[in-house]
């Protein structure tokens, strides 16, 4: 006890950080929960660990994050892993997959399914540390200017996309492009793309795709979930005190909730808007569906077949895929379609 | 700075407290994540903040772990709040509804629907300050030793099960009773019991039902989710400074997502365990399903007629409830509904 001052006073360094986000600000759950993550942050080191969060492009480019942080030219940075499949096609894995896991399937597969080691030794050959910290929910199939009545209707259309799925899409005869957040509305509008898909209802509509592109397509079956990550500087990282680290992993462990919380509480009343303001709501050809299972599995076979990292990803993420989806198909799903339509009977 | 080491001294005082959870050891999720939630506390506070958990029954019983909170004979439990519904019915929707939000739901209804405040101010009158803190998410429906082809099969039936859900099935002419964790086995082998629900494989594994009633029924329909709460006796709450109280809400929000995640982890394998050990699975008949769907509303109107407190909770509850239900279904269930049973085509 007579000790405890100095041991405190050693332990608790005044510390200011800056994060690059790859998100705009006007994006708040995208771009807030960074801002969340840093608040906790400081509740839990008495305002003693300070970290500044700027918007995508302010002191970073959006899709230059993890470049950013590895450089050491920001000590840690609030992205998406799969901006980077550029690098590495196994950097999908840590975001979003075609046909994978859902949102709640993905934190038993990062905590207790292998998918955090697998990801550290990824991000190692990065300089950096990353933590799962905020997913969207399954994510909406995006804005066309023109009805999708089947597999035809892909061909040759102007889409934007990110991530792995890009590569599916070009596969079913589409032309695939990955544009920053910022940017997309203007594409759209200018013809530059024919169709965009980004997060869903309470992202799309800030982003106002239904002004210039009103079929509005279900599911988003390449994002059936979309986790963000928390990276940070190997070296920054080493030099914090062990309870400043834990504040991080636990302010990370939060958000991994909070965001698609977040997302489930406002992409109801979003969506009601949407519809009113003129959005067609559509789900995909059944042909469209089965043509992309098979095109993702195609495509997935063959970059494993060159990639010994993405197929020691690809194995560990589709053992645990197959299993959790025969689980939950028993409790959870038969519970949501018996209680989903009776509900909607009832209010008829 | 000059003043830093004698605030971080006062802000820094060493604690302990006792927590009591209402559930046995061997239960290592349920009782796991209490042990998880202090650990995480005593990681924040550079180990000065430290809460030893008991297991229910060693110092208070399992089921009341509030009184003891409440009375301030320990500082904080770990609880389902529904446990509590003889002295006031409204704590249902603390935990587990009938045909009510999923786990996802429940976070977003809590958070952001003003769940959170309604608890609150419920707990208020018990002097008590709680935060959900853990989900098992949706359940199974149970272990019955006759298989229920239909409604007629569960007239008179000796059925353990917990909160509200019990007044369902009475209405369905069954015969609920309320049984701890550690004594419903040796009371199903007795024959004092006919059927048992408790959680889904993980636990219903450990506690051995399989041995003595085989028909494993899905879902769990009155508990789509059951969620926990840290309760804390409100005058230790509000001694406490204010890096430690967020310490405490921090680790609760990391069990909120970390627990449900072990049960998606485990689930799986505890369930193929559990086909091979003799258990036959069946889904509840669709006559049983949707008169329950009809006597859970009811009983639910009535108590409202009743209990302004139960209103005020179940009008915010079933709007919520509605809209997420509509959302859910667009891009989640349709996701759900098609990836798992391509999944299950594949494998054959």
């Amino acid at each position: 006890a007579l000790a405890a001052p100095a041991i405190a006073q050693t332990a608790s360094p005044e510390i200011r950080w800056r994060l690059t986000s790859s998100f705009p600000r006007s994006l708040d759950i995208l771009f807030g929960t960074a801002e969340g993550i840093v608040r906790r942050v400081a509740q839990l080191t008495d305002n003693r660990f300070q970290i500044r969060v700027f918007p995508g492009g302010e002191i970073a480019p959006p899709f230059a994050a993890l470049d950013a942080v590895q450089s050491g030219s920001v000590e840690c940075c609030h992205t998406a892993a799969y901006y980077y499949v550029g690098k590495e096609p196994s950097f999908a894995f840590l975001t979003a997959y075609p046909f994978g896991l859902n949102t709640r399937q993905m934190t038993a597969w990062f905590r207790h399914g292998g998918g955090n080691q697998l990801a550290a030794e990824l991000l190692r050959d990065y300089s950096v540390v990353g933590f799962p910290s905020g997913d969207t929910g399954a994510q909406m199939g995006g804005w066309f200017r023109n009805e999708v009545r089947s597999l035809q209707d892909l061909q040759g259309l102007k889409f934007r996309i990110a991530g792995f799925a890009g590569q599916v899409f070009q596969r079913l005869g589409a032309a695939p492009t990955q544009v920053p957040a910022a940017d997309i509305y203007p594409s759209l509008e200018r013809g530059v793309l024919d169709a965009v898909e980004f997060v869903g209802p309470h992202d799309d509509e800030k982003l106002g795709f239904v002004r210039v592109a009103r079929y509005y397509y279900a599911p988003g079956f390449w994002e059936p979930g979309a986790r963000l990550h928390f990276m940070v500087n190997q070296r920054a990282w080493d030099s914090l005190p062990d309870a400043y680290k834990h504040a991080i992993e636990v302010a990370c462990a939060e958000a991994d909730s909070e965001m698609v919380s977040r997302y489930d509480h406002s992409n109801p009343q979003a969506l009601r808007r949407l519809v009113a303001a003129g959005a067609q709501l559509r789900f995909w050809p059944r042909d469209l569906m089965q043509a992309a299972w098979r095109a993702a599995h195609e495509v997935t076979e063959e970059t494993a077949g060159r990639n010994e990292r993405f197929k020691k990803f690809w194995e560990s993420y589709r053992r645990y895929r197959d299993e959790e989806y025969q689980w939950f198909r028993i409790a959870e799903n038969s519970f949501d379609n018996f209680a989903f339509v009776a509900a909607a009977q009832q209010q008829r």
